[in-house]
């Protein structure tokens, strides 16, 4: 007998951390519930997925050319916060503290994995800061090996363009990840923030 | 800004243990991933809910009106495993140990989250007893306290139809899941079964 499931269940557990005991629960969950809800979340994978793409400019997620930071002429353009993932970008912002832009790298330079800066959205950092007028520069990258890694790497391509360059203040703590840290540590950081 | 994520956020957020953090993991994940793996699982979810129910005599997971354990004339109808759920079913199946069939109850009774015998499979499971050649009632339920709450009321309204009661055998660690125990102790278990 085929299960009937296997297909959910194989598709589930290419989910990070979801492994196929756990992708078993899920499904069964699923099941249990009315019909709707299986459907209601197929509906919202598949629009989300169709609908949602990265911005042109900053490679934040983006349903148009640009995303709503990079369209939001409120914002500063002359401050640009460097963050690895998105979900980096969204922790920052719900802490009201950054009112400039953002540039998002989709990850972090990592030799052992292979993780280059061909790898990462750098050439197109490089090019904004020879189109657009920045005066800063924050890093917001992750406090361990990768993000530290980056940031020098980084800092010595941008220095050319005499930006000024600043991190988030310490008080992050060492190995911990931007994106789980609470929003006051996190605010004080951003009011906080050295010279790089 | 609303993000562009908060739909499948909130639907992801509805599966068991996965709070709204992980929830954004998984959405940004998908996201990050080629357009096709996203619709691939949506595609799965739809198809699945769409596909699968329960089977109208054992409760198991059925593409039909029976599921494929009770459309198998070579099982042994005379041997009926009753489980709490479908998970647990799935787990014994591997064992190959049980070649009678199944009832599914669909939980098991729990008076302080308000579960009675109303909301379990039990009464069709009665209707069983009364129209099916049923000579024993294995108990595979979890060896906890409303696993152990089920089988002393099951008992009761068995013990009139005379049919023989046997239930997993120990060696299952009290506490434990069955859907989780390796596949050798589950095996022994179910071939060591005594008497109810």
């Amino acid at each position: 007998m085929s299960n009937p499931l296997d297909h959910l269940v194989h598709e589930l557990s290419k989910l990070p951390a979801i492994g196929e005991k756990t992708a078993m629960r899920l499904a069964l969950h699923i099941l249990r519930q009315s019909p709707e809800y299986g459907k209601n979340l197929a509906r919202a994978l598949a629009e989300t997925v169709g609908r949602v793409g990265f911005c042109e400019r900053c490679f934040h997620l983006a349903t148009e050319k640009l995303c709503p930071i990079c369209q939001n002429t409120q914002r500063n353009q002359s401050v640009l916060c460097v963050v690895e993932e998105v979900a980096d970008l969204l922790a920052i912002e719900k802490t009201r503290r950054h009112q400039g832009v953002y540039h998002v790298l989709h990850g972090s330079l990592s030799p052992i994995d292979g993780i280059g800066p061909d790898d990462l959205k750098i050439r197109e950092l490089l090019v904004r800061l020879e189109n657009e007028p920045i005066q800063e520069i924050i890093f917001a990258l992750n406090p361990n090996v990768n993000g530290d890694v980056t940031s020098v790497y980084l800092s010595k391509l941008i220095k050319p363009f005499g930006v000024s360059l600043t991190k988030l203040a310490s008080g992050i703590p060492v190995g911990g990840h931007i994106e789980f840290i609470d929003e006051n540590t996190l605010s004080r950081a951003m009011e906080k923030r050295v010279a790089f």
